[in-house]
């Protein structure tokens, strides 16, 4: 559905802001509790529980996340898991958020419903609540949705992108390339895993996969290493496979660089027991595939055959218009 | 300054998102801890204290809340000091900001630089730290920067929107009106004095004027009261008057009306001794004007001679394109 309208009826600027937060109060519905523990008052109240606070922030933005191919509610789903991804990749539990929208005032009521409605049984699956937010006119054909998601250590730590020694090894979830397939809206963040992983002391780092191995993988990398990726071993997804074969590139072209996986980097440490370690994931997660990929290695003693990742790319933000 | 180049070396597109990410943590200098504390990785980690935690978030978009007459540095302070004025209309103390950007990729470097060197000054006069963000390709001429703070109550409560009782006094901060002069950018958050005023339990609500007067005070008049405003007390600002000599409306009307004042608006209990409380006050903030400017009464029995509200409205945030 396109979110805009010529129909001023159907447009939000027919109901006028007013109007329209106690109509979303009532799309988001149990996920939006009463001010000041929500929307209503100056700022919204989430009562800490004395443990480090998580803070991320990621927008969907109309031409740039989705267009009009994508259902609105996949679009509020997608809004909230982005986030939870960030989340789970530091092995924490989600609590609420809050989101800020810029749009059309010619943007459909019924859109604008539907992204809510589908924002809030996100929110009910994983359990966060959406305690406030802000509506703001933006230009014509414009609509972006700013979501700040607040979290807590699911237990006693958190794990944090440093941390890498040489001679660690690099696990990755699931399978990567092809989001655009469908990937990059029907994924599911990987907050128990997350959880799961923060609770092992022989997981040394930690982060999502959102702009593609390639690049993200050297968020992880400390000064004087790299990481040795072993082509063989990288999880190819089916929807890679089926991108390449109409773009002409490789498959692992797009696994390595095509970005929203949402799946979950794991730096396990070098003196760590392998095989229990992938026994006890193979137990608690037997349905989500776990891929051993490499390495880190010394910069200058990089394994013969290992992935020149400088020949692949992942997402780059900011493009020439 | 215009914020969009069409020389491309000037643009952020020709630094690209990667080069981007160092030069803003420059710019930031001080006021930028680093990750996990900080931007760098998937959440930033904010130490709570176990007392609530405020949240709050506004954002600042070209063509909707500055034009190219305002400098980048007064846009970035503007930005964090909307969102500490909801912190101060609760009585909080500011800790940590997240920073959302959505940007033509023809923004230009110099516009966005000192941006942020505007954010970063607000941020170490306030005592906030900027712990984390996102950036994303917006369409052309497009700017919107949608910033989450974050706070805690300073003292033992913080002071919501609900509460009024009937025979409760309405006092204000400042003066109001004609913002569009000047202050919708040179405003001081009423911090320091959400602090002082969350610590006397003779407040029972207050709120910030952001929407203007008429607009706002229906959030802080519970159902079956009504505010009973005195039109002669009502503080009007001299640029309310510059306005009014232009537009051919009363000073009042600009005034009630304008918005984006960032005074306080004070509730307090009907039980309190008013003379103590303003002479408290003068002591305290003896250059900031503070005005009793009505009551709440009982929705029948206004009593003659109050400012009729529905004559006067506030800033609406979706109208018509």
């Amino acid at each position: 559905m396109n979110p805009f309208t010529s129909i001023r009826a159907e447009s939000v600027a027919a109901l006028g802001e007013q109007r329209l937060l106690p109509e979303i109060k009532r799309w988001l519905g149990k996920t939006s509790p009463a001010a000041p523990f929500g929307m209503g008052d100056d700022c919204a109240v989430v009562r800490a529980s004395g443990k480090a606070m998580l803070i991320t922030t990621d927008p969907v933005i109309y031409g740039q996340h989705f267009d009009e191919t994508l259902s609105p509610r996949a679009v509020g789903a997608k809004l909230l898991k982005r986030n939870l991804s960030d989340i789970a990749a530091m092995g924490g539990r989600p609590l609420a958020a809050v989101v800020s929208l810029a749009l059309d005032a010619n943007t459909r009521i019924a859109w604008l419903r539907d992204f809510y409605r589908g924002l809030a049984a996100a929110a009910h699956r994983f359990n966060v609540k959406i305690v406030g937010g802000d509506i703001t006119q933006g230009p014509v054909g414009f609509f972006g949705a700013f979501l700040t998601l607040h979290g807590e250590a699911a237990g006693n730590r958190i794990i944090t992108r440093g941390g890498a020694m040489p001679g660690d090894r690099i696990f990755v979830t699931g399978t990567l390339g092809g989001s655009l397939l469908g990937r990059h809206h029907n994924f599911v963040p990987r907050l128990a895993e997350g959880v799961w992983l923060a609770r092992r002391r022989d997981i040394c780092a930690m982060m999502d996969v959102s702009d593609g191995l390639a690049k993200d993988l050297h968020s992880l990398t400390p000064a004087g290493l790299a990481p040795a990726l072993c082509a063989t071993s990288i999880p190819i997804s089916a929807a890679a496979r089926k991108c390449a074969a109409v773009t002409k590139q490789t498959p692992l072209f797009h696994a390595l660089g095509d970005g929203e996986d949402y799946e979950l980097l794991i730096v396990v440490c070098y003196r760590a027991d392998l095989r229990k370690f992938e026994r006890a994931w193979k137990r608690r997660f037997p349905r989500l595939r776990l891929s051993l990929i490499g390495t880190f290695a010394q910069k200058d003693r990089l394994p013969e055959g290992a992935v020149q990742l400088s020949n692949f790319s992942g997402y780059e933000h900011l493009r020439d218009a």
